[in-house]
């Protein structure tokens, strides 16, 4: 790992989200769980990159406008703690697409065209949705990663193409000014195999196949009773599938007593418990997961100039940083300081 | 034309230059000649686009570097007047790459691609040359124009899909969201025909066919003698071509007597004068109109603390253009304020 020109006491770790949409039990698995338990070890930024989502949604932007707040407030609801780490909106920082664009004049065209993450997203979109944008997108998450000077990046496997494009950017910057940048490792998390409701890998709000944290008790009970389970099984007396039964995936997830879900698995197996008694056990399971995350956001919203100052404080912090990274690349590079000797 | 949400009482142009290196007699005839003319109707922002120049030369930035004060000591010497006009360097202006990276989300990929000026450009390039970032120029281009609501920018015609794309990208803007930006137009002056001093169309420091504006006497009579002539005309009494012939361009765009040029067309066509009479006075007449170029130049390499101050001045009052720019366009896409409203 190259030398960071400023090494601060606890590693730096980035990670984020792009707003389009209020969180769902998805996210919590898959990002914020491992996240609550990162703030402690880590200086954390958290960062809701609005101008990403710009990307494939300018036409949402009332979606975007109030994600950033339903995303502040989940964070904040499931225990990420302002105070000990950095909530950062993205249009906040403008240095994050001057870092962008300087570092893009370093990065050669090949590397987006042989990214495949990017490569599989522009087919899904439609050709309007194709922008510039969004063709720049690695882009601007290598300079989400590299401005803060972060050392890990927890994500998924999706995103390791992203994670290694980074660390070429940064190699190829150290070398060739002088080093910077910290080569970021990617910190890939146990994350449990979670379907959507519908028994579908792809979760989303569109699709109307999450529980979101924010889902009162009585619309998780109902998204429950609905949920997809093993289609084979047409009585309650069947012998069912447990393996990629979206029902035991969120018993396994979320239900704390390992041994009742260990007992409705053998149940389950050998057809002597009904569909109905499982979720009605699931529904409670994930109701009481979810009780405190709701009393937390109620707390939140009724208290909104707490979400503003996690937000500003965040942003402050990172700004510093940001114009401290800056300095240094410009430093590095020689670029905007030509005046300096001229006189 | 879209109405400006500020309109100023003179209309504005930008207009620039990437800093590659000092400039030369083209440079002159093509572009500079225009913009002295245009200082005393416009508002003119003269840029100089060392991001831009990042694209394909990020292995030269001692180049870049000595090319920006080159560049400006040009511009300072051939009458460009810092009172009246703003001499920007684009780094020390931030929002450039903020206000491009934002309509590059409303940007189709497409429009990129289409690019005629690009593709050729990109296809001239070594495989190394061709970075994301200069891929991204058009884009950064755009940002350009738009951050100080330019109504005109003079071009040459090869710039004209450059032009194009950004009187799009602003009526998309300002139909998706609100009219800021003015559809600029392009500004073509009258540019009389030069070729290098070798007869080729491309004229560049590197290819040594140029006479550059800080070329003192001897150079301009040594680089007059060896300029190339008609090719077929073996001896002074054989009859010669003016057409095309590099030693009549320049003496029909900087020899001021025009009754001298017309008997030596004359007496050239008909064999009856050799090629050094009229080479020995078009290096006079040259000589005569960089004298008081260079005498401005030497001025201001003795004054160096006055080439700062007209960058500083001119930046000062483009980044007070830029950040009324943003601010009208951060509300009209009501980004960036998502917290204004959460008390």
């Amino acid at each position: 790992m190259a030398a960071s020109a400023n090494s601060p006491a606890k590693k730096r770790i980035l990670t984020g989200i792009r707003p389009t949409g209020a969180l769902h039990l998805g996210h919590y698995v898959g990002a914020l769980h491992n996240w609550i338990d990162l703030q402690d070890q880590y200086d954390c930024y958290f960062l809701i990159a609005d101008y990403q989502a710009l990307g494939d949604h300018f036409h949402e932007i009332d979606l975007i406008r109030d994600s950033v707040l339903q995303v502040t407030l989940d964070w904040l609801a499931v225990g990420l703690d302002p105070e000990k780490s950095s909530f950062v909106v993205q249009s906040y920082v403008p240095e994050f697409a001057e870092l962008s664009m300087l570092l893009s004049f370093i990065t050669p065209l090949g590397m987006l065209e042989r990214n495949p993450t990017l490569k599989g997203e522009l087919d899904d979109l439609a050709v309007e949705q194709r922008t510039v944008g969004f063709y720049n997108y690695p882009m601007s998450q290598v300079a989400d990663i590299l401005l803060p000077q972060a050392h890990l990046v927890p994500v998924g496997d999706d995103q390791l193409p992203h994670i290694e494009m980074t660390r070429e950017v940064a190699r190829k910057f150290n070398r060739m000014f002088k080093p910077v940048f910290p080569e970021a490792d990617s910190l890939i998390g146990r994350v449990p195999r979670l379907s959507g409701t519908d028994g579908q890998g792809k979760m989303s709000k569109s699709k109307g196949n999450v529980i979101m944290l924010s889902d009162d008790e009585k619309t998780v009970t109902k998204k429950v009773r609905g949920m997809f389970t093993d289609p084979n099984r047409v009585r309650a007396d069947t012998p069912g599938k447990v393996e990629g039964n979206p029902v035991f995936q969120y018993h396994d997830a979320f239900n704390p007593n390992t041994e009742q879900v260990d007992e409705f698995k053998a149940r389950y197996r050998a057809g002597t418990v009904g569909d109905v008694e499982v979720k009605m056990a699931l529904a409670e399971a994930l109701n009481n997961f979810l009780d405190p995350i709701r009393e937390k956001r109620a707390y939140y919203e009724a208290n909104m100039n707490l979400v503003e100052e996690a937000i500003m404080d965040g942003v402050g912090r990172m700004r510093k940083v940001a114009a401290e990274t800056m300095e240094q690349v410009r430093d590095a590079m020689r670029i905007s300081s030509y005046t300096k000797n001229w006189k």
